[in-house]
């Protein structure tokens, strides 16, 4: 064993050295600048919830908390869960203040999220998510806006309509279909939703086979989650939503049996949105209405809808698109002030306050290495400009300003020079 | 036992809604712009951390680990803590990449951190803080930096002198004065340093009888803990930290050989901030040098210095010293498009679209409420202006803007408005 600790961070965690995390901070200023043009506001809680948050719908909750959160007891012998998905906690902070709060309630949120499986491309055991909801409107003009604001979000980014599309589906036309065409009993009915929500990722002929345990004639089947129009599938509500869309000039919106949402919360429209590009094909929202959530805190009735998408699927369709732009990674100084030797550094900090002062974003390079090696890290990090401090500058006044870029020099007092770099 | 959920967050942490979510924002932001303008860039890495990170220093960490964290088994049977602090994390990743790094290097991070204690005025089980590091300069002059960056954090946030105090002391000081003139164990000297870390908390009277129990004539010691100079106890280097603090116009700081510090790893300087209203007197940032802390993972040397400052008593100060703007809890949109009734949603939704468009915060009430209280609701909301959706307004094509703040109505198209509100 080595006498050394690993530097590695924690499996399935990432370190965001600046320039991953210049990119992180531009999704997330991004998501935020574009959330609150529709009048959302920002939240947060701890990443700390008690269990029973998410494990009150019954013993298969029970089981996917225990093997899929990280869940532990603390002292005082509560068990409590690094919050895997937002929407129980905002249900939870909506319900405590919902006799003060004016509905209706647009809020969001950009939480870290944690689940313990076994890392792979995408699926981190850490991510971010951006969430967004509205509490407190049953009108279909609400299920209208949430998907705006999701395809905003992407425009918002550069994205062109054509590299992404936005498939909905009704849970109230899966139950219909489910229970009453289909007859399936309660048991079945769930296990067709969890078949359906991973059709996807199983190839046609185990989708069939897989659904041929469940229903009687899997072909027929089939036929309905491939319709292009609910009302083939005897359900009209969802016709309103689609116009409501495209009046607002949102076109790359279609109809999609097969779109399910894992979680057992949702009671009226879900939908997803998918990558289109081949090689990062998908779903990179998901989102849809639960009107009962929070009916685990109170008998009053506050009707919900929101969606999330992640930081890691949303820098992969950036990078796929080339939709990040050049300069983004660039977070050093515009300016780095260089002391010919150390009994210059106080001078260089000197100098550097005056910039500051002006607001320009200054570092020093007080380091002990020789004059050469000052310039060329400053080049390498991408500062704009650089000032050299020696003895004569100090004793005349007057210091050179050195444009890294076109390699131009201004000579002047630091006045002189304050008014070239702003 | 209830058939409710209870709404309360976890004990120990916060729900921030959206005023209070306001605040922290607030915070947060003028910490970034205040440490990039001194061209320190921002980090950050996830929560969870194998435990050892902070184990490494033997039996006392162990026992703190194990004590005072959130520390348990993953099912890969490795051990992992919520990061009770920055520091180690930083080093680690600093440590990981000190080939590839340009020195110095400044980062700055926001992170949240956890701690398992009994919750207290300003101690929270979950805090966010700020910490700031410089790595890879061991001149004065770092040291400097650092203490100028923590006062500037405090101006900024339009804090005068006179409110902050800064207290500076030296490990090299300690060690010297407890282990040669003073003569003590290695153990006695550690208990010391405990002991005179918390001066502040415990009586005089106390304080001496404790420190009676380490050293044979605690007056003699009382003495020197509250000695004006460093040069009376034999130390001279932190003059030239004073000296140069004082030619950058910083003259509220002064040596106090009470300050040390609870960790192990800090080397050279010390210092802590102390507000100075009477009725919030506490270590508002505290830091020092740690030359030794990559060493966890590497024969390299790189030396460091930091501070961390804690979002609670950064807004406790704020608010004790009438700081945070009036305005800052404000996160209403600038406009409310208000539909008469639910038929005129859709076009809610397409004239708030033109707006955004057009850079305006806007947001729709689509609830199914009466008129006056949707208009009511936007009031109190702190919305600058509303617009009202009728059936005659659609047919006209012409709307009415009313400014909420002073009444004034203006009526017009969509875009004459647009141009009275930007």
């Amino acid at each position: 064993m080595s006498k050394f600790l690993s530097t590695d961070p924690y499996k399935g965690t990432r370190d965001f050295y600046p320039e991953d995390m210049a990119i992180e901070r531009y999704i997330f200023d991004t998501w935020a600048k574009t959330a609150e043009s529709f009048g959302y506001e920002r939240y947060d809680a701890s990443i700390l919830e008690p269990s029973e948050l998410y494990k009150s719908k019954g013993a298969e909750n029970e089981e996917m908390v225990n093997e899929q959160t990280y869940t532990f007891i603390d002292r005082g012998d509560r068990e409590v869960t690094l919050r895997p998905e937002m929407t129980p906690t905002v249900a939870r902070m909506v319900a405590a203040k919902r006799r003060e709060l004016s509905f209706p309630v647009r809020w969001y949120s950009i939480p870290n999220l944690f689940r313990y499986e076994r890392p792979q491309r995408g699926r981190l055991r850490e991510h971010w998510q951006l969430n967004c909801d509205m509490f407190g409107v049953d009108d279909v003009s609400a299920d209208i806006e949430m998907i705006q604001l999701a395809y905003t979000l992407l425009t918002d980014f550069g994205a062109t309509p054509d590299m992404f599309s936005i498939h909905v589906n009704s849970r109230v036309l899966m139950n219909t279909w489910y229970t009453k065409t289909l007859a399936l009993t309660p048991e079945n009915a769930r296990a067709m939703t969890r078949l359906v929500d991973r059709r996807n990722k199983v190839s046609a002929e185990d989708f069939k086979t897989l659904l041929g345990e469940i229903v009687s004639d899997p072909d027929t089947v089939i036929t309905g989650l491939d319709a292009e129009s609910p009302t083939a599938l005897g359900e009209s509500s969802l016709d309103a939503l689609i116009t409501g869309l495209e009046a607002l000039g949102i076109i790359n919106v279609r109809f999609d049996a097969s779109i399910a949402r894992g979680f057992d919360y949702y009671t009226g429209v879900v939908f997803e949105i998918f990558d289109t590009s081949p090689e990062n094909n998908r779903s990179m929202i998901g989102g849809g209405r639960y009107d009962n959530l929070t009916e685990l805190f109170t008998e009053e009735h506050v009707s919900g809808i929101g969606f999330g998408m992640g930081d890691v699927i949303m820098r992969d369709f950036l990078e796929t698109h080339s939709l990040l732009p050049a300069d983004v990674r660039v977070t050093a100084p515009t300016l780095t002030i260089i002391p010919m030797d150390a009994d210059k550094n106080l001078n260089a900090l000197t100098i550097a306050d005056t910039f500051r002062k002006n607001g320009v974003r200054v570092a020093t390079d007080i380091s002990d290495r020789k004059l050469g090696k000052k310039i060329g890290a400053a080049s390498e990090a991408g500062v704009s400009y650089i000032l050299v401090v020696g003895a004569d500058e100090i004793a005349s006044g007057k210091f050179t300003l050195k444009n890294l870029s076109d390699s131009t020099e201004h000579t002047g007092t630091i006045t002189d020079l304050l008014n070239i770099i702003s």
